[in-house]
């Protein structure tokens, strides 16, 4: 579907045979390519995550930005995607890509606007082994498929605009960005330059730091309050898992089936926790930035929702 | 099913014409009527609340339970039941009752053990008019159903046994437990030491204070930590729909099905505070039970899960 996009790199290097197969469709059954609002810009939300599982808390977030979007901006939402990450992320506890696409696929089905890409998961080097997609070249991944091979969103007016691409994360993903030295300026300029973000605020996370670093953005990011607070994650779920608990009403419950089939992946405590390489570059692994981060700074909060662009991490 | 008790009052007085109609039947095609476990003792644990809607929270509760009970007692857990308050609570933001066991019924569904009695919302005066049922007596209610007319659980020694029934609840109840004047001395002893409690505590909830009044029962007092936390309630999930946002994911999809059609009645804000009478005793809401014992303990947390015995408040 959308060859010249997914055979280049991230530098935009085009490559003949590295991205997704043949089989690979971009799901847009429940994109609304006709706007309904009048005066409103047409918006898609995209959350990259591990979803290993999935939580209610990870569709929480999509709704949360919903009602934000509609009472505070002028957008308007077209679609929310979720975009498991690659197997070649290797992250602790990370089950088989495929999986991950069915888990969440199943959790979202009830959704009129929740879909799964499984783009970065499908996404292969040029040995056919899985291969890790930046933030940044997911959002480009979307901005082609929906804004150029789709033609944009109508508008009530008839006229087709692009829509704008904007990526849905917890507290944690502005706070690294706000860290120098853990992202790629270049795909950090990407991210909130030429798309967006809108963060999930959680009470007792001070972020403002972050925000003052990336002041030059702040019209393109959106802090969203989170008025009921909710601890799951799914690192405290495959905590659950591996003691034996209950994680009923914690995720939703095609999630919960997959999860007991996959019992073994997601309850694995230890992986050797390496640099591996990407895209001809040596990269810290997102877990590793995390460490580092944390020891760094003295902030132990996570929440899982992004996965970081992998470069070289100057510590 | 159940005449004599179902027709008994309170204060254990029968009475010819209240109770349940003929037509209620008592729920037990979940209960493990052989137990599995050698060793241990039947328990029914029972949740009595408004679910005015049920929350992901309610039905999580019982699974902490499950949990704790299976890896810290020697109880073996045979059924959860959730029991929805009469209509005669008048509380504000009070589904129908009907309503109600049907948006916990279907939530319930995917549940192996979780079950929903109607018992108190279909409970009547002499009139034919909704009453109300003190927690005591629903207790004493599930304890003749299942050990008198089902005849008790049989063990794994072909023995059968009588189960014991414990309420389920949150912290706010042993709060307001411990508070003096609030309970009738008579319906705390038939729940404490007839029964039993085990109670979902939260972080910042202080109710070692509350233990101490009621150190008697402390062999029958069972507090459950809360380690995921969540802070959703069903007063905030009307607030939601009052206010348009979505609450998608904060409670199961069946029950916001039932929400979007009783939006009126769950987004009702105002509703005469009122004094009023049972069984032929004057007694305050338990609405206004809550707002004195906030104002004169400056507590404020509230977790909706238990509804207090109405008797005539000593203030």
């Amino acid at each position: 579907m959308s060859p010249d996009v997914s055979s280049t790199s991230p530098q935009g290097t085009p490559s003949a045979t590295s991205g997704p197969p043949p089989t690979y469709t971009f799901p847009y059954n429940k994109l609304k390519l006709l706007q309904i609002e009048p005066n409103k810009a047409p918006i898609v939300l995209v959350s990259c995550g591990s979803f290993s599982p999935i939580t209610f808390l990870h569709l929480r977030m999509f709704e949360m930005a919903l009602d934000y979007i509609r009472f505070n901006t002028d957008f308007e939402v077209c679609a929310g995607y979720l975009s498991p990450v690659s197997d070649a992320y290797k992250k602790v506890g990370l089950a088989p890509g495929h999986h991950r696409v069915v888990m969440c696929s199943r959790s979202i089905e009830p959704s009129s606007w929740l879909m799964v890409d499984p783009f970065e998961t499908v996404n292969r080097n040029e040995k056919g082994e899985p291969e890790y997609v930046p933030t940044a070249k997911v959002l480009r991944h979307f901005d082609y498929e929906i804004n150029t091979v789709l033609g944009g969103i109508e508008g009530t007016d008839g006229i087709k605009r692009k829509a704008k691409i904007a990526l849905l994360a917890g507290a944690d993903l502005i706070m690294s960005m706000g860290e120098p030295g853990l992202w790629s300026p270049i795909d950090l300029d990407v991210i909130l330059r030429s798309f967006g973000a809108f963060i999930i605020e959680r009470s007792g996370t001070d972020i403002d730091e972050a925000l003052s670093t990336l002041r030059q953005y702040k019209d393109n990011i959106w802090v969203i309050n989170q008025v009921i607070q909710n601890d799951i994650s799914s690192t405290k779920v495959r905590l659950f898992l591996k003691k034996d608990l209950s994680i009923r009403y914690l995720i939703p419950d095609p999630a919960i089936e997959v999860c007991y089939l996959l019992k073994a992946f997601l309850s694995k405590e230890t992986l050797t926790r390496r640099a591996y390489s990407i895209s001809n570059n040596t990269a810290y692994s997102r877990k590793d930035q995390r460490t580092r981060l944390k020891t760094r700074k003295g902030y132990s909060r996570k929440t899982h929702q992004t996965h970081q662009t992998l470069r070289p991490v100057r510590l």
